[in-house]
């Protein structure tokens, strides 16, 4: 059922120095950072030949980055996202094996534009797992 | 310079019920649990269409992995992993921009068995970082 992994976010403390250091030091394809107000994050999308990293860098005060930051003051792996056909069969295949989905377990437009939901990390081995329906 | 995402490694608490978990209730295409005593671990691979996800599991008192589950009991995203053409020349790059490779420095066969590095992780905002050559 799950598809690509279409990105592995990663929260940094200087999205500047980040995007410096993965395009001079390792020679990767850095695009420019965008402002998603609706999700309180300035993203850059690091393109890969098969995949993408997504450098997460808190927005505002309210910013859902902010605390992972705070426990992660170094940075580190936020989730990982997978790509699925039918978001809706996907949630209601994973929510009837015992996953539980964030917040009112119904699909959000996430930060691409498309309908996403959340896994609780503690039912996925301590990894945020977003789906993203493509 | 760094090329595709090999794979995204996930250290979890309880193999086979990770793996029953991505086969069940993710619908992904899941492989048989592999040991590898040179490396301390157990690994199953997740075959999705662009990328792997290799599930990590301690083998041995001395698995690199115990320490990582204490600090985090219910598993977690433990490091990724990209290609490289040439992992001299993408460790030069890397240590004259800055970057620490763990270790002495120098290659050592990974668990694919191809040479590989890895990164410190607070040079690269909190995530540990293999670089494999391909």
């Amino acid at each position: 059922m799950i598809g690509r992994l279409n990105h592995v976010a990663i929260a940094v403390p200087d999205l500047e120095a980040a995007a410096a250091q993965y395009r001079d030091a390792l020679g990767a394809n850095v695009g420019a950072p965008q402002d998603e107000p609706d999700h309180g994050v300035t993203v850059i999308f690091i393109e890969l030949p098969n995949t993408k990293i997504e450098l997460l860098y808190p927005l505002g005060e309210d910013s859902p980055i902010n605390g992972f930051l705070e426990k992660n003051p170094s940075g580190g792996i936020h989730h990982v996202c997978y790509e699925v056909d039918d978001i809706i069969a996907a949630r209601d295949q994973m929510v009837a094996s015992g996953l539980r989905v964030l917040g009112n377990g119904e699909p959000k437009i996430g930060a691409h534009g498309k309908p996403v939901i959340f896994l609780h990390p503690k039912d996925m081995n301590g990894t945020l797992t977003e789906l993203e329906q493509v």
